[in-house]
């Protein structure tokens, strides 16, 4: 049976490509350096394109986009929406992880995808991780919820406390660091196919979280670059660097979905912190 | 129920405890320096001591002892023998890791435990993880064999692939290290209560193990602590040490066993490296 790829999953490609795109070009203005975009293909179908940045001022981050196909196995279809008679799947997505060099710039991480199965959904985030004094958390979440409340007047609350019990240590009792939005599963509905649709109301909020986490990011950086820091802070970023380890080889989906599923190792890891100190 | 601590789980403990001390004192004379020793509760039952290491040498360590008793739930007693008719459990151990400052110190990890449920068992093993190329391979493995030897004839090649299998990065298609021996469920027998054993040659085997580990790892660093090496060699060590938390965090099951039933998060991740770096 051939799965067909619809005008929507189309569409959220190219959005998703060229976001990406955007999103490494203002680094290479911050950085006044161009980093090498990385293609790679996937196992079974498809690929993606990622940027590694090492720069002055992110001392290790990742820039990927990514849209894949194939079949789900019958152990990982469980758990999966749609795949009850057909194991077939496309996904496409974009994340980003950025460690900055300086401890004054929290780490910041987001990623959003459009998946098809025999149904179809949205899921993604954004959440940052300061290690010292954070100024700005009130005003981190009170722009993120202004955002949200433009498309539901729910989304912030649920997606702020999904956010803060995905990204928790449970073993330290901890938080990995400020959160922010996390969200999966929505507009859950059934793919009809050959369906074509004159509009998509439900991306427009997705493209709205890109759109935030591009600016806000940037702007991040832009006031915080330039502001000194100790030895002893750089210190305590190290150390809480390894809490981002812990969590994601722990307790990431993505990362041990990926990992389980035979992905691109070094596109699953890029979110790893570029040194970790363990005390 | 009440449940009976047999003479075998005694001599265990007490041989694991001064074990454990032998280790710490020989690792303060190679650092010219003490360090102090740390006792922890269980949750349950029982608990442990452990010191740290952080020294000119060893640049972090940990030297473990522990007995810990209770109950095992439900969902964790079907993989452990014994458990059908009663959860309760005894267990008590040494483990130790050395993540040596130089590059040319392989890390080095050992560990042997005795197990009690309604049967009885030995479990353990040591390897051993090089960054930089290591020219005692061969002689390692034949000190190992020699020793092995001496108890069974078919225990090395069983426990070296063992140990091969085990400590084995699946996603990255790559050993640890370079191996040792690991062997589990060693002289598996049901328990009989209240009956003392006048000998215990099972137990020889493990004991033997625990001292081969204390002196091939102290030689090893006499041996090599004076060698000195590269900026080059240290960011060698630094990147290989990535693996290493990534095998404890993804794969190891002691680790993942330990945080998800709540232990002791320091005992537990004693054996991270203090320092790794992801390119």
């Amino acid at each position: 049976m051939a799965f067909y790829i619809s005008q929507e999953f189309s569409e959220a490609e190219e959005w998703f490509k060229n976001l990406r795109d955007e999103i490494v070009s203002e680094l290479e203005k911050i950085e006044k350096n161009k980093f090498p975009e990385v293609s790679w293909l996937a196992n079974e179908d498809g690929g993606g394109n990622r940027t590694i940045i090492k720069g002055k001022i992110i001392e290790k981050g990742g820039v990927n986009f990514s849209s894949v196909g194939g079949k789900f196995n019958k152990n990982m279809a469980d758990k999966i929406p749609g795949t009850m008679e057909n194991l077939s799947y496309h996904a496409t997505g974009i994340s980003v992880v950025l460690h900055p060099k300086s401890p004054h710039i929290p780490s910041m991480h987001f990623n959003t995808r459009y998946l098809e199965t025999e149904k179809q959904w949205y899921g993604g985030g954004m959440d940052i991780t300061p290690c010292l004094l954070f100024e700005k958390e009130k005003d981190y979440h009170q722009q993120l919820k202004s955002m949200c409340n433009k498309h539901d007047k729910e989304y912030y609350d649920k997606f702020k406390k999904w956010c803060d019990e995905y990204f928790y240590l449970k073993h330290r009792a901890e938080p990995r660091g400020i959160g922010g939005i996390f969200f999966d599963y929505l507009f859950l509905q059934k793919r009809i196919e050959g369906e074509t649709r004159k509009e998509n109301p439900n991306f427009d909020f997705v493209k709205d979280v890109g759109i935030f986490f591009k600016e806000y990011a940037i702007n991040l950086i832009n006031n915080l670059m330039n502001k000194s820091w100790t030895p002893e802070d750089k210190d305590t970023q190290l150390k809480k660097r390894s809490r981002y380890v812990e969590f994601n080889l722990l307790y990431d989906r993505g990362t041990r979905f990926g990992l389980e599923t035979g992905g691109n190792v070094d596109a699953i890891l890029m979110s790893m912190p570029p040194l970790a100190k363990w005390d």
